[in-house]
């Protein structure tokens, strides 16, 4: 029971049932932070932020549960001008950790991600000294608005079928643009809808009928003196979608659009006055560039919505209560029931694999880029792009189910907009879509696993991520008991065997195909299925050694070794047991191995289970931040569902259904009444 | 490519790409419509009340992708009461099959879905004759409309916990209710909201300080006259949901309501004016209509979701074109893809066997209602509440999980709303939750099969549905080839193996736990992640016995049984695929048996794509009921999506945001470029 607090002051600050779940002194709660964080230095700046976030009216006007979709979108764009007033008065650079933590303290709630996320990161790498010297401060200072206007109706992925054309008319020394079908018309671009006044265009080059493929073009879309739409420019928003009602996600339609020669983006390739194709150097650090911005979203876009979910749904689930476990006593709380920490508490660990993932696989990523940058190194480019893709699809896909999961376990109140689950899993779960589709993704790093398998055949070296399909495989797993599967080489040697055999697998089926004389296309489609289950074993096995790493590299810090540990244990254990014909197959594990590990992992729930709260705390999200009925830090989920509710639209006086439809009928039952 | 149509009028009637689809002359379309349907004179039926609901204005004014919260309210309202004008009109009854497939036609977008299907029931069997002889017309008339006010912010599931007290005084006669804490709160009744004026309130009877246990109370709680909240009464909406936006989920506290002794549904406990409480016969008549609530909910509001998801993602995958399989062709069709067959073929096939599940398990219902009148047997009870039970938690998951995956297959388009693929799952997803969590009904079904166990240890006789328990285990799986994966003894052997395995083993764990010492509440506990697992494998059996059953009951019509033999295989050999650890585990299959279910899978999906389309039609749902720009019958995806877009509020001229924080920036470009 809860007491009626919204009609008193006399409460605790923290209801009793979860402040009874920090008991814990030895706890290394503010050490867990700064892990999470990347250090104390980044920890101190990130809270200086969160607080000037969250004291700042303009950042917090309105619960954006109640909002319309125009109303969204306006609020977006109010936050994003102020916080580039914000950024500009207190020095805040482009790259700093202090906007990083401010996107992460507005969920991503501000307008013009793809204006400063793509449009003017294309216009730098792309662009010459020239064109960037003209458009980047433009648009640094959001004098225009640009939009990056890749995606058409009838294509995504593939990106060599686009068809709109950019075609060189030597008469005027202008390109004519034109999204000659419906298919072709411009479809999803963010910003684009009712902001962008300019759009880097991808379109096929034309010159003298002959195409030289996808070039990018500045082409400006709409008025800079009333914003209406140039001639031969169509342009709208796509309309409602599942999540980001706050982006402005459009429509552009070109026909015979003209645009300066110098407006097609120069620096790699050019076309000269007399209508001469000149391509020069190579536009890989482009590419490494998107990778690192793919990278990113993984880490500050895709990873953050499962941690959130972890803290509401478990917080919640120390506060609900539900049966009585026994007789006589007190309900019991929902996260006292096994199923519940069964759902809950793998998500938990899961959040922090890919929570360390994600950030080896930055530091990677930017070492590859001054690679490039210096020595003109293209080497680790193959590696790094199988294992982005790869990685993405896995941390997607497992952050979508596991959001789910979560808002699941919360029941009713989790179906609520007001306890913010919905909202994370409509937005994390585009992730698996945008960037990349998963399956394109895991087919592409199966592509790589392929190559290098054909590298193995050759006696030829491997990168160092796939190296061990050199190795020689395992036939059979050695533990013996219980305690065998808590070593990390144990189940590291488990995830490495079973990525080995998938994958040696699929080649042998794929090239068993080829040698029976059926063409390349057939024999690749007919194996993708395996491919892709592939693929995904081989970054399931990679997530599983670096966070083996990341716990080994704390051997200093034993008492957050030992939270880590618990975790990383848990997060294999239960990956083997959600995947355990491929573990059972052919023999390498036994059944009774099998019963070793649930039993293992039953153990380790019940240990999680006792920190569980104050382990989601160690993510440190302000309550603003979480934006949920169900997840504050004081535990008080009932009065704060009560009182968010009185605030929704729905409880506006007027009832027009009621004054139109039902007022009459009414009346007729108060005489028989 | 598509060509600019919707600036012509000359394209054909179908876009090609999906008319070659449809070009099987053989195929039993028509055959199919009626089966499941349910005979041809129900097709008849509904394709009569299909024309008649999207032939009419009322039922069809606007797009609801594109209305607020309220406004979905209002027209569900509008459209109820226009509903039960049509109804009256043309006599259809209440349990008629013109009704039922009018809720289909409109998708279950109208109001008053808690007044029809719970109060008014609620009354009619808790109730005595005078109560029903006052209420039930009224209700009936829409003079009053009610609401069921169970579920409170503080519990759900477990009934006995429920806070609100009814308390009996003798002195006034009257019954008076509170909902003494924050938690006894009533929260999610729909219709409550913003249209009840009256309620049927679950609460503890207490009499004299002795509780006796729930009772349900009719209480008037809006004024007939102006629809204010009446005295002592606070009211409205819990704000916005994940979906079911047109449904006023409501909260309600009582402090010292009034109502009269009458108010007491007493048919089968009555509180007399002395204050003595007087129970009389068994309310399972009651129980059993909530079940066929349950049973009604998986075949009309769970399953049809996943059916309309097929229709959609397989038709849009015979329009989407993507990469060149082959060199120099044209793009392939997504559906050609493995990767998307493997996706959405599957789901078609289970769209079918909940399809015929649900249908069976609504007639063994409809037979136990029949003994009970009859004869008061009662006999078949707990079987057919562990089934409904369990098969409700298989069926709300499998369909949630399915339509997701068909909507994710439809790449970005399946996240915009235009695709109709969001909200069905939103839709969909729900299910899981309301009318019983998914967990607890497992764990209900659970419980039946331990009990079960119990009876094969004593020797005594088992439900039909649970007799394999009772037979000896299979050891090994006898299929040598491919083609013995084809014949269904083969695989309801598998699952019936799989499911006894798993329900002994979690029986064991249990019985060696008590036997231990362990108390009674922490072995089930303990067990519960077994237990709930073991009741979904019994239930995953069930679902495919069924489905062979149907098929085979089709033996004098070849040309059906063929298409449904297809489905039907290709059901539960991907279901041993998805859980080949339960297979492989102690040696009941091999690697190399589970190698032959791949293969055959694979030839099955090629032989299912062939008519995927003409089965996706065989639903024979209009594109008014799909509601989805890329899933029409005409296969018009880019061209509807563009014209639909147009209409979103979003495109509307006025665009605050440029006035109020663009438009000064922009203009400072002007003079720049």
């Amino acid at each position: 029971m809860a007491s009626l607090a919204f009609d008193s002051g006399s409460r605790p600050t923290v209801n009793p049932d979860i402040a009874s779940e920090r008991g814990d002194p030895t706890f290394p709660l503010e050490k867990l932070v700064n892990l999470l964080d990347g250090g104390a230095g980044r920890t101190r700046t990130r809270r200086a932020v969160d607080h000037l976030v969250n004291s700042d009216a303009v950042f917090n006007e309105e619960n954006v549960y109640f909002l319309t979709q125009t109303e969204r979108y306006e609020a977006a764009v109010k936050r994003a001008v102020h916080l580039r007033q914000k950024m500009k008065k207190l020095g805040w650079t482009d790259d700093g950790p202090e906007i990083e933590f401010a996107f992460r303290a507005l969920g991503g709630n501000v307008a013009f991600g793809v204006h400063n996320g793509v449009f003017i990161p294309t216009i730098t790498e792309l662009g010459t000294d020239a064109q960037i010297a003209k458009w980047v401060p433009l648009a640094k200072d959001y004098q225009i608005i640009g939009t990056y206007a890749q995606t058409e109706l009838g294509h995504g992925t593939y990106l060599r079928g686009l068809e709109t054309t950019a075609t060189f008319d030597a008469f005027s020394q202008d390109f004519i643009l034109n999204t000659p079908e419906t298919s072709s018309i411009k479809w999803w671009p963010g910003d684009l809808g009712r902001s962008a006044n300019h759009a880097v265009v991808l379109a096929q080059l034309y010159i003298q009928g002959m195409c030289h493929g996808m070039h990018a073009f500045i082409v400006q879309i709409r008025s800079l003196v009333d914003h209406s739409a140039l001639p031969g420019v169509k342009i709208g928003d796509i309309g409602p979608k599942m999540a980001f009602e706050h982006v402005d996600n459009g429509y552009l339609m070109l026909q015979n659009v003209h645009i300066p020669r110098e407006n097609m983006l120069s620096r790699y390739s050019e076309v000269t006055s007399d209508g001469s194709y000149i391509k020069q150097g190579s536009d890989r650090i482009n590419y490494i560039s998107m990778v690192l911005t793919r990278v990113r979203i993984i880490s500050r876009a895709i990873v953050p919505n499962l941690s959130k979910a972890c803290v509401i749904a478990i917080r919640y689930s120390a506060v609900r209560r539900q049966s009585k476990l026994k007789a006589g006593e007190m309900e019991a709380k929902i996260l006292d029931y096994l199923t519940q920490q069964q759902k809950l508490l793998p998500q938990l660990a899961t959040a922090f694999a890919f929570h360390f993932m994600s950030s080896s696989l930055e530091t990677f990523c930017n070492q590859v880029k001054v690679q490039i940058k210096t020595k003109g190194d293209v080497s680790l480019l193959p590696e790094l792009h199988a294992l982005s893709a790869g990685l993405k699809a896995i941390i997607s896909d497992n952050c979508s189910a596991g959001v789910e999961l979560c808002r699941r376990a919360c029941g009713g109140h989790g179906y609520s907009m007001l306890s913010g689950l919905p909202s994370l899993y409509t937005l994390v779960v585009a992730s698996c879509t945008y960037e990349g589709e998963n399956t394109v993704m895991q087919l592409q790093t199966a592509r790589f696993l392929m190559k290098c398998l054909t590298r193995v055949d050759c006696g030829q070296p491997l990168p160092q991520s796939v190296s061990y399909l050199s190795e020689p495989i395992t036939l059979h797993c050695s533990a013996k008991e219980k305690s065998d599967f808590l070593k990390p080489f144990m189940y590291v040697e488990s995830y490495k065997r079973r990525a080995h055999r998938l994958i040696k697998d699929a080649g042998i089926k794929l090239q068993s195909l080829l040698q029976s004389g059926v063409e390349q296309y057939v024999a690749w489609n007919s194996t993708s299925v395996q491919l892709a289950r592939a693929a995904v074993a081989h970054c399931h096995y990679i997530v599983v050694k670096n966070f083996v790493e990341k716990m080994e590299g704390l051997k200093f810090e034993p008492e957050i070794q030992q939270v880590i540990k618990m975790l990383c244990d848990l997060y294999a254990l239960t990956g083997i047991l959600d995947n355990a014909g491929d573990f059972l197959y052919d023999g390498f594990m036994t059944g009774k191995q099998l019963d070793l590990v649930t039993a293992c992992q039953l153990d380790l729930l019940a240990l999680v289970r006792k920190n569980a709260v104050s382990i989601t705390d160690a993510f440190d999200y302000p309550d603003k931040q979480l934006n949920s009925a169900i997840g504050n830090y004081d535990g008080y989920v009932y009065e704060r569902l009560y009182e968010w509710a009185q605030k929704a639209p729905t409880n506006a006086k007027v009832n027009h259904a009621y004054e139109k439809y039902l007022k009459s009928h009414f009346q007729l039952a108060q005489s028989k009444l």
